[in-house]
């Protein structure tokens, strides 16, 4: 039997930088990969477990499975021990997704962050990267990714902030910002 | 009657620089404003008409309105009379959707090259983008956006590449490159 998937070479993209656009852009990538037919999962690190945003409400419509794991974790806790305890759970989650056959995108949004604060090490996200299907994407999105992983990634994009209307006293617009 | 778009302030959002992204993350908004059951038109300047990239695919199945107007005309035509023609006809198409109290979110996707190539004056993409319904959002996309339309914007981030996988010699990818 061939697999359809059989001759794609996955690519691990890195979308980072302290500018707007990095969730945005991986959004992005489910939508086009959804019009394609292909199977994707979101694994959101930082936002609670009770988002509502436009693209929480997006992707239940579209039947893409998104899953919130953190809890608004990195810089509202002051109990370090329960922010590691969530970012392992949240470690777990992914690495059952990275090791499946059944996705063809790995979404892993803001996990930069559980590699910046030291919850987890690079090393074992390289290990599951290097173990998963040759064919499967994934994204991974945060601000100051590790030399490491963009050494390991195929795609890098910096997203710089030029101009942002927050600094000109506009509130957060729904539909845009979430 | 109280219009639910009173008090929106409409942003003009501009993803520019040489790396990936730019259009990826307004694919992603347009998903974010679909999912707050907002109405996006997006037009492309320079995808060909005949365009089935994942992203046509998905809007498709969406039911959001997207608008392929180039040839492929900016690199490939040597013909720079009916590639003005062209562009002028797109940008026909952008002033109604700009000028409309129904869409949300218009975005003029690699509108930059018609500014960059003379084809369209910057001050009369600036005479629309004044005149549209003040609630209403705005992307455009594309490289070396000009510094007047930066000037005008209110939100700016530049798609910087730091890694690319042609490079490496790997075959664009379905779903994640188009």
């Amino acid at each position: 039997m061939v697999d359809k998937r059989d001759g794609r070479v996955g690519l691990v993209i890195v979308n980072t930088g302290s500018g707007k656009g990095k969730t945005t852009a991986s959004l992005g990538l489910m939508l086009r990969a959804w019009g394609q037919g292909m199977k994707t999962v979101m694994l959101q690190f930082i936002k609670t477990k009770t988002s509502n945003y436009g693209e929480n409400k997006a992707a239940r419509k579209l039947g893409v499975e998104m899953v919130p794991l953190g809890a608004g974790f990195t810089w509202l806790s002051r109990d370090i021990e329960k922010d590691k305890a969530l970012a392992r759970e949240g470690w777990d989650a992914a690495k059952q997704r990275l090791c499946s056959e059944e996705y063809d995108l790995v979404i892993l949004d803001e996990l930069t962050y559980t590699m910046k604060y030291g919850w987890l090490s690079v090393e074992e996200v390289l290990e599951a990267l290097r173990r998963r299907p040759s064919w499967q994407h994934v994204v991974i999105t945060g601000r100051d990714a590790p030399p490491e992983l963009i050494e390991y990634a195929d795609l890098v994009t910096e997203m710089k902030e030029i101009k942002h209307p927050y600094k000109s006293g506009v509130k957060a617009q729904p539909g845009v910002e979430f």
